[in-house]
């Protein structure tokens, strides 16, 4: 299992000021920070940039590659920001991502075709709501790889996010129960063993503390990484998820067990 | 998912001596510690006791249930031991537990019929060893409850541990994973959802930093819960692998989500 940073976000304020005011600093500390701290992507969460989207994501994918050479994946739903980015970027990228939401059917899908790079999509129906169920969950990701595929797309540039639930919703539990499940059988659901990422901090939206959302993450990430998730979006400056995501991999991972902690 | 304390083990110096000198104070103040820190059961470790087994066996068992009113485990190989705690024990008593050693079989597993108590049942071959692919551990599985079914027991009074291997062993995290596969099939296996235990120390067996054998326990507990183990074995004194156990829980358990750390 890898590990995407969610660090860099425009819900940081200091990364907030920094994209408006094009100050490069702050990012490249950010991005230096996720990879000492055990990250292998870096997610670029940048909102719907309202204000010159093109300029805001072009801005901050070059001042990412100038940081690291890790793979970025690049975290909105503007899609002339992500061509902008997807034009600049010379680190691999990762488009995150799209639905079966007609406006990103047709207008984000195809940037994967036309910049040759892989896309994330995300088990939604097309008003953008949750499937409940794991016939509602089997159904979209049936349709969402049907999508896929008319986009005239290679299996192995798709990853899927099956999008967990806030636990404070009153089926929130039971839905990242069915995730589970789903995620174990993905191979034969989907016919080929398609890549998956998680957004953990999902999981502890809402007002708790944050020591007890830290704790839901640490204990719902060994049930993920069991369930042959291949890449947690996290927060990297949790050190201690970062050891549990270390630990897991060496006790899921084949061959002889290695880690000292 | 319950808790079972191993904390009250003759590995421990102090509990070594307050048998040897049938001091019940150190014992009863380490059943209060763990009671408090949120155990559910309580495993009296003894060994094989070779001094006065029955009179050992006795005395831990009255201060136990003078401590508490939690489920006792009786854990040892000894059947003299364990018929004499069953005779005095005065709490819900748990013989830890039998194999298909012909020893115990004969022995062990007829203590409760007459003792009307759960027993736990280790997926071990009848020489000890531990089957390292599926299909070993389905057979002695299988072995083992036939076993159980000879002694007319009630399929309510079996427990079954598939007994974690040590992540030193070559092909420990292996079996490891083999033992998640059979506890989530555990039903369609043997017919009826059967309870199930788990040691999870034994896992991190060998020569580990604690802080890694702690990470190392702390992250394979929520594999287990989700492939929904009943109860763990472990050190109820590690706080924060007691906080994930309920972590767990609450994520894992019918119903709306409701924990707050």
């Amino acid at each position: 299992m890898r590990i995407a940073a969610d660090n860099l976000r425009i819900t940081d304020p200091v990364i907030a000021v920094a994209i408006a005011q094009l100050d490069p600093g702050p990012i490249t500390q950010m991005i230096r920070h996720c990879e000492n701290a055990g990250a292998d992507w870096i997610d670029i969460n940048c909102g719907p940039l309202t204000r010159n989207p093109e300029q805001g994501m072009a801005f901050l994918v070059e001042t990412a590659c100038a940081a690291t050479r890790l793979p970025i994946l690049l975290d909105t739903a503007n899609p002339r920001a992500l061509a902008a980015g997807l034009s600049v970027s010379t680190n691999p990228a990762i488009i995150n991502g799209f639905s079966l939401e007609p406006e990103k059917v047709a207008r984000i899908l195809p940037l994967a075709k036309q910049h040759h790079c892989d896309i994330i999509g995300f088990l939604l129906y097309p008003d953008s709501q949750v499937p409940m169920d794991e016939e509602g969950l089997i159904s979209v990701l049936l349709d969402l790889y049907a999508a896929f595929q008319r986009a005239g797309l290679d299996d192995a540039q798709l990853i899927i996010d099956p999008v967990l639930a806030p636990l404070i919703w009153a089926d929130g539990a039971a839905h990242n129960r069915h995730l589970l499940a789903i995620l174990r059988n993905l191979p034969e659901l989907i016919g080929f063993p398609a890549r998956t990422i998680a957004g953990l901090s999902n999981l502890s939206a809402g007002n708790m503390p944050r020591g007890v959302k830290q704790r839901l993450q640490r204990s719902f990430l060994p049930m993920l990484a069991a369930a042959g998730l291949t890449c947690v979006l996290m927060d990297v400056l949790d050190h201690e998820a970062v050891q549990t995501a270390r630990a897991c991999n060496a006790m899921l991972q084949p061959g002889i067990f290695a880690w000292n902690g």
